[in-house]
This record gives C-alpha cells, structure tokens and sequence, in this order.
C-alpha cells in the first residue's frame, strides 16, 4: 500500500481510537473535556502512536493490540505540550496555529487538562471494563497482564523524571543560560528521545518480540530520537512557515541553544543524515517487514514542515 | 497493640518504602528531586496510606504487599497538594507551617514535580526489576499480574477526571460564587472522597477480598470520606491552630462554601456523627480484626488538628 495512504488510514484509527478513550463533552464536569479534547484534537501529527504501531506490524497481523499504547503515548505527548506551554515554562500563546490552552481556558484549567491526560493515559492501559469496541476489548483483553504491566512501566518510566520530565527539568533550568553540547544532547534525549524510544519498544513489546529484536529497536528509536530534534531545530531555521502553522527563528528570539545554534546548519544536517543511515542500518534485519517504519522514518527526518 | 504506636510504627514503614521510592536528592537533575522530596516529606498523616494498610490486614498477615499502592496513593495525594496550591489554582503560599513547592522552587519545578509524583505512582506499581527489599519485590512479586492491573485502574480512575481532578475542576470553576449543596457535595466526594474510597479498596483488591467485602467496604469508605471532608471544614472553624500548623479562618476569608457554612456548626457536626455510626456499622462484619481501621476512622474523625 501507499504510504501516505497507508499513514492517513492509521492516522485516522488513532484518531478514532482516541475520540473513544476521552470522556465526551457534555458529560460534567464539561470544561476539563473540551480542554482535554481541544489539545487532543489540535492537529497532532500523531508520530509517537505511528511508531508504535508500525513497529507492532513488523512482527504481527495483530497490530491492533497496540492500539490503547499507542494512544496513551499520544495522551502523554499531548499533557506535556499543555503543561510546556505554561506562562511559567516556555510561556507559549500559539501552537500549530492556534491558542494554547492557558490562552483559552485559563492556567488554572490547563494544568488539571495535562494531568487529566497523564492520568488517562494509565488509566485506559487497565481497563478491562469497557464493552467490546474495536478500540479496546477486542484486542487490548488477549494481551497478557504482565506484557501490559511491562508497557505501563516502559512508558511510565519515559514520562518520568528519568525520562521526559527530567529533559523539562533540564530546559526550564537552562533557560537564558549558555549550556555546552553535553546539556543540549540531555535535554533533547530526555524531552523528546525517551518517549520515542517507548513507542517503539512499546509496539515490540506487545508484538512479543524476542530480547534481540528489542535491543535493535531501543537502539533505532534512540537514533531517531536524536535525529528528529535535530530536525525540530533545523525546521525553526528553514522549514515552511505556511506548513508549520507558526513563524519560524522561535528558538533564536527565545535564545535557545540548538544543535544549529551550537554546531552550525551544515554540521546540523550532516549529523541528522548520519542518524537517519544508522538508523535505518538497525531496520534492514527486518527486510520488507520494517518498510513502513522505514518510510516514515525517512518521512520524519527529511520533511519540511 | 495499642492504636497509637501501631499508627506510628506503619507510619515509619510508609515513610521508609517512599524513601526508597523517590529518586534521591544526589541524582541529576537534582533539583526536581529535591522538589519532589520536599512536599512528600512535609509532615502529611499519610492517612491514605495507612487505609490501604489497615484495610488489607484485615483479611491477610501479608498486608505488607500492599504498600506500594499505598506509596502511590500518598504520591498522588502529594502532587495534588503541590498543583492545588498554585498561583493558578488556590495561590497558597503555605501549608503545614511551611512554604508551598512553587514558593522554594518556582512554579515551574513545582509544575513538573507535580507531574512526576504521579506518574513515579504508576512506575512503581509496575517496577518488577528492582532487587529483592522489604519495600517491593519480597511483597509485590507475589501479586498477580491481573491484580496489579485492577488496582492501577481503581487508582487512576479515582485521581483522574471522573475523580479527584473532576473535584478540583468543579472547585476552581466555584471560586468566587456561590454554590448549592449539590455542587459542594459534589466537590467533597470527589476531591477527597475519590481516593479515599481508592484507598481502601486498593488495600481489599490485593488481600484478595471478596465481592461482598469489596462492596461493604466502597459504602464504608464513601461515608468516611464525606465525614472527614465534614471534619476538615469544622477543623477551619474550630481547630488547634498550633497543632494544625496554620491559621483558622483560611475558608470564610476565601469565601468558601463548606459545609459549616452552608448549614451551620450544629448541623455539621450532627452530620459528621451520623456518618461516623454509619461507616463503624459496616466494618461490624468483620468483629475485632477491623479493631485498627475502626480506631482510625474514629481518630480521623474526632481529631483536632
């Protein structure tokens, strides 16, 4: 199948999927839904889920399991931009185009919308209560407890201190600071590599993939990690404001240190080729099998938005 | 053994698993686990905790392996505390006598550490891999995959938004107006009275307890949550200041409905005896091995501090 065509259809399931697992609108107390659900629905590229359940595929028809993990993921991702954009971290009032959540709902609201995700996301990991759907029972009931407990604990522990939340940590500490290249490389592994390595291994995971398949995947989802920040950087320099939804030089005006700032755009985008063919270099074990996750990998590194 | 050397022999236990828990102090970004140590060590009466304890020691000798899930509900109770006092939220700038998170570390970090006591709650109830110690795996290796998974559920489900935040949301949406008895009760059970009922049922899944119990024991935690939201409003109005380590007052100078103020002293207080007997009446069932829980329900409800 195309890829594009291929990637819009599970796009469009993890869509559907996540329009399932959220509480509706009308339901009380109202506000927190439409908040959660305006952050949700704010026209994410959905990569994180993509990663996990193209991995997934590499190694079954039943990919679908995958499903409730991939959207935790997202749920996650989604909580972190919220809290991110807080007066009292990056103080963000636009993302892709639109208000950021303190800007419509007041901070106060904001901040319970990203812990209301957070606490989703763990909490649809479990439930085995729903009715049968194609988004939960169905597939989510044959995986065996302790493979959902490794998954918890897998994106538990990327979303935490150790993972995620310590890169934050890192960055809001670094703020209008001059930080060397080893500070830089934390923040970028921490913030955004560790939840893409647990999407990944997430995928792996409940496709019951063996130890040797998982050790090859940690280290591709931490080549592509790397890479993509690198991209994020190189995009505030050079990609398409019209396909961003946003101006670019955010980094510069917020004297942020980025690969780019610190290396140059050329070393930038040699570094990021390096990453993608070592990358992909972990994939070719996989033949054709691993030809989605390839294609969007490339997709990744080399867009232009 | 008398009550309450018993509560501070627990207490000791709950204190030393979170000490092993928590990252320590010396581990980089230190700064976040500072924040996080701060508030989890600020002298709470870890009653969540010590429920879960005491209400799994009424079926099993084994209720040690039930402290994880009583870390984690103090965990979550702990973030709450350190996001409720936000500028954006209730704007505290003390609480037991000492300076709130985003006062010592900015409201950033305190953002952040909030963000990662919960989700270290969930990462700890899934942490298979550490070595053998009192405070895990010698209990908690014991418990099988499926229960874990219910008692993730029962917990995530009480601190997200059909619980605990959905409290939170309602109360900041309230500040300010004037709200009905309907809307206070609303508040109460699901601010506090959510992961009280999650606390003891947590301690009743991982003793193995029977549907009959686990029902007995949802209507015995739901009356006691609502009694001490009752007792908490009476503390504002009538409390040691000296052994609460804070000021009276701190509602009506708010202007916050409680229940004092909605029906008077007397009544508050007739309400809080009714629903003592009622809860005490459904822990009969279970003779002298509930002697502990009933001591505590009565010390919470009683106190005066």
């Amino acid at each position: 199948m195309d890829f594009r065509v291929l990637m819009q259809e599970r796009k469009t399931l993890i869509d559907k999927a996540l329009d399932y697992y959220l509480p509706r609108e009308e339901e009380y107390p109202q506000e927190i839904h439409r908040a959660m659900r305006y952050s949700v629905f704010a026209g994410g590229k959905r990569i994180r889920p993509l990663l996990t359940l193209l991995t997934a595929e590499i190694f079954t028809p039943e990919w679908k399991r995958a499903l409730p993990a991939a959207c935790s993921l997202e749920l996650i991702h989604t909580y972190s931009l919220i809290h991110d954009d807080l007066p009292a971290m990056d103080d963000d009032e636009y993302r892709r185009g639109r208000l950021t959540s303190h800007k419509v709902f007041g901070e106060g609201m904001a901040i319970l919308a990203g812990d209301a995700l957070l606490t989703l996301a763990f909490e649809l990991l479990t439930d085995n209560n729903k009715g049968p759907s194609e988004f939960d029972s169905v597939y989510w009931q044959e995986v065996p407890p302790q493979t959902k407990l490794d998954v918890i604990f897998e994106i538990a522990g990327a979303a935490g201190v150790r993972g995620m939340i310590g890169g934050q940590v890192v960055d809001l500490a670094s703020e209008g600071k001059k930080i060397d290249e080893q500070t830089l490389e934390y923040i970028e592994v921490h913030k955004t590599g560790a939840l893409f390595k647990a999407a990944v291994r997430t995928g792996a995971l409940l496709a019951q993939a063996d130890k040797d398949s998982l050790r090859r995947l940690t280290v591709y989802s931490s080549l592509l990690g790397r890479a993509f920040q690198i991209v994020d950087d190189l995009l505030d320099v050079e990609g398409s404001e019209a396909k961003m939804g946003k101006a670019r030089g955010a980094d510069a005006k917020k004297e942020k240190a980025t690969m780019v700032s610190l290396c140059g755009l050329a070393e930038a985008k040699s570094r990021r080729d390096q990453l993608y063919s070592q990358s992909i270099q972990e994939l070719e074990y996989y033949g054709g099998k691993a030809d989605q996750l390839k294609k969007i990998t490339r997709f990744l590194l080399y867009r232009d938005y």
